[in-house]
């Protein structure tokens, strides 16, 4: 074995080990939003505090430097592509963890969980400027953690983004989100003068709890979701967790008089799981056993829950089981009704409860005002105004409410910035993937009515999942797609769809 | 500050933080045995195995022997008894802890899953020669092991009864053990000869499994189980874990036509719950705020589970909510056959199945018998001929097969010798407490029949659980009971209850 040769697998065994220790984690928390009682608070937040600065201590080990210098200085001598890209990543990460000084990881830390209460009390009484002095700081915070990381370009913003969506920048995305926004206006626009309006309360009559949960869990079992490698429990705020090889979990939550929520819920979610199981197992722990980006995640799920999961295929094969499941609100109800309404299109206040259209048109307005606040341009205080403005601008309506505007979301409170792009970018990636999919496996609609949807699935096992972060996400779309990030695909599905809901 | 302090505030440190990691394990080992999914199995084992190592490197980390050392040579100044006893304890399980070789530790780790699955294997097909020498081989780890830790007195067996009993030799559980057996075996004899034979066909009809649960609930939460501070879920096996303040969780198991099961089961593990809910949550990770031992826990569940559980008193508070809940069963079943039903007794194979009297000669059989294997005297092919010999002698029946014989148990296979005894003190010392807590509250049975629970639980917290390892066992026995460890309680109770149940 030469020097190079040790090195490396020395790297992977400190990476593992790493990972194996966050993966522990990993299990508290889920537990924490799952079954933790009450009382055990506390405790488990002394548990995940502990765990977390031991994980972080070995992340940033200089051992791992030592080992990541030695292979870059013979980088020469090695030829495989797969070490490369975790010597490449491994270096990413590095980085990222020990060129922010420990003072400012605290401050962010402790930071995040004051302004998440702060933020949680002003949303309730609908006062931004309780909330402002805490967004100043964390501002400040971010500019600070950019320049601690540093960025190419001119944009501190690239920095945040970074983490997220490793090798984006700012630029880049703007060049999909300009053209995007202005197609997805006009098509909000037309959707609304169109006269069309699906009957949406066939979704809030009474969907038993029970069977609400046998039917989410039969679908997501159809797309492929292994229940023999992980769960489905309830959380007031869904996720996936994928813990580690054989082990993911899903969460999602049931209102007995809303079909949609705990449904495409699980879809999205199961979309995420698929993902996580389709991981390779042997590189556990190391970038090539790790998923992209959150952009590439985001594609799987949203791929899965609009897609495929609001596609009129998907119901072919789907309608007459949830009839059987939901006699008393389904049994009367015809299958072109029900695909309308859970179709149904309208601007609204609140991103998580958007349509497949109008979502996008809220992330690129969180995307401009948090850019604006880390480049300066925007001070915090203005923010409320400039929500309201570009909100009029985009949908035509002014928040009645600061709740409903800029304090709906918990991101900004808990220092997420720079996370919000991620889900535009996998509606865009999506549909750009599920395109390069039928090339391949010819008309997709005809597999789904027919309940194959093993042949996609699979595709997308080999074509992204397995490759873990062999590639960028950027570099990934072109390796996949043959094309890079485009807004086209997404637009072309959009308009393609609703011009035939709506009679456009 | 002088030098004293500062080295027991530094030692309290370590100990908390080793507690603390070893609390994640805890979690993830709960989880293990409860929502797991099947193919996570292999993961979780090496998040175990990962935690297991770093727990064992804090506990003994040199520091800890330096500063024991350090408190020991100034002991004269330390006149808190609390402290007194934090430093006691913290020394023995530190020496434990240091005095076992590293690969005596892996051996008996690596022998112990291996023999685990022999067993299983064994146990199926019912031959005792294939986990023959497996037993062999752990044996000999065993006795391996006592020489190691070291131990007073001529008996090798005493250093491995520490582990779970701190202080206890066989010296003085024989003295306890050799009456009690001889009162048990003429109780049972008479009970056989009296001719009366409860009808338990009662408890094997149809009780709904959500009913089981609801009423179980319902009855752990009465006699002062904190469900805001804990769980209850399935789980193969039953266990109770208490992962740290605020966080105790109870697993059972239901069968529809076995009402005792899931019920007394329930009680059980909720006694021991309510201890751990007891412990001083300013003390959690040091020998203040840990339970006395085995034998004090046992006598937890014990007392909760039979003493109060299986009265008399219990039922006429209870017995109409089950008849309520349980028409079908119930309804037709008078309280007095009820409670003979819960309280029949008969010789039978199986220690987990067995009654409140026989249950203690399963015991003495076992606590005899590994004895004898880690003296010599015995040898393990020795095992099921000198078995089935004693179990004729106390019970008047033989072991049909080996697996309703010397394989039943699951200890010996996992190594765990010198933990039965643990069983049969534990329902010695309820006893011995529950008249204590009579002499203070007055008849507790008045309390009982009234649904009343909380002075006795109180009592409980106040003189066993809040007092944490203050005292070892057979001392805290005399400083709430004001006598040592007795079999005399324990045999005038059950006299005096199975008379009245079987006309003595």
């Amino acid at each position: 074995m030469n020097a190079s040769t040790k090195a490396y697998e020395e790297l992977l065994i400190r990476l593992k080990n790493t990972a194996l220790l966050a993966s522990c984690s990993a299990v508290l928390e889920w537990d924490e939003q799952t079954y933790l009682p009450p009382e055990g608070a506390e405790h488990r937040a002394n548990q995940l505090a502990l765990l977390a600065g031991m994980v972080h201590e070995q992340a940033t080990n200089p051992e791992i430097g030592n080992l990541l210098l030695e292979l870059e200085s013979n980088s020469s001598s090695i030829d495989d592509v797969f070490e490369q890209a975790n010597i490449r990543e491994a270096r990413h990460e590095y980085d990222r963890a020990t060129k922010l000084p420990r003072r400012l990881v605290e401050e962010l830390s402790r930071v995040a969980t004051l302004s998440h209460h702060a933020w949680v009390q002003a949303r309730k009484n609908n006062r931004f400027k309780d909330f402002l002095p805490w967004l100043e700081q964390m501002i400040d915070l971010k500019r600070e953690q950019a320049s601690a990381t540093g960025y190419q370009g001119k944009n501190a913003y690239d920095a945040l983004l970074d983490e997220y969506e490793p090798g984006a920048t700012s630029e880049m995305i703007e060049q999909a989100f300009i053209p995007l926004r202005n197609e997805l206006v006009s098509l909000v626009s037309a959707i609304k003068n169109s006269g069309v309006t699906p009957d949406t309360s066939i979704l809030t009559r009474k969907y038993p709890v029970e069977k609400q949960r046998e039917f989410s869990v039969s679908a997501a079992e159809a797309i492929g979701f292994r229940f023999d490698a992980g769960r489905l429990d309830i959380a007031a705020h869904p996720f996936c967790s994928g813990i580690g090889p054989g082990d993911c979990r899903l969460t999602t939550r049931y209102d007995e008089h809303h079909f949609p929520g705990a449904f495409f819920g699980t879809l999205h979610e199961a979309g995420h799981g698929i993902y996580e199981q389709g991981l390779c197992k042997e590189h556990f722990g190391t970038p090539l056993g790790s998923s992209t980006s959150l952009g590439i995640h985001e594609s799987q799920s949203r791929m899965w829950e609009n897609l495929v999961g609001r596609s009129h295929a998907f119901w072919d094969y789907f309608y007459r089981p949830a009839q059987k499941l939901f006699p008393e609100a389904l049994g009367n109800v015809d299958q072109g009704a029900f695909y309308r309404a859970i179709n149904d299109v309208r601007p609204s206040f609140i991103r998580v409860e958007a349509d497949e259209v109008t979502y996008n048109l809220h992330i690129m307005l969180r995307f401009e005002l948090e850019k604006a606040l880390i480049s300066g341009d925007l001070k915090p205080a203005d923010l409320e105004a400039a929500w309201n403005e570009i909100f009029f601008e985009y949908f035509g309506i002014t928040p009645d409410t600061s709740a409903n505007g800029c304090l709906q979301d918990v991101h900004w409170s808990a220092g997420l910035i720079g996370y919000f792009p991620t889900y535009a970018l996998g509606n865009m990636y999506a549909a750009q993937f599920f395109i390069a999919a039928e090339k391949e496996l010819g008309d997709l609609s005809q597999l789904i009515a027919r309940g194959e949807f093993v042949p996609l699935k699979e595709w997308l096992n080999q074509n992204i999942h397995q490759r873990g972060k062999l590639f960028r996400a950027n570099r990934l779309v072109e390796v996949v797609a043959g094309e890079s990030l485009s807004h086209e695909p997404l637009i072309a599905q959009l308009q393609n769809k609703y011009s035939e809901l709506y009679n456009l």
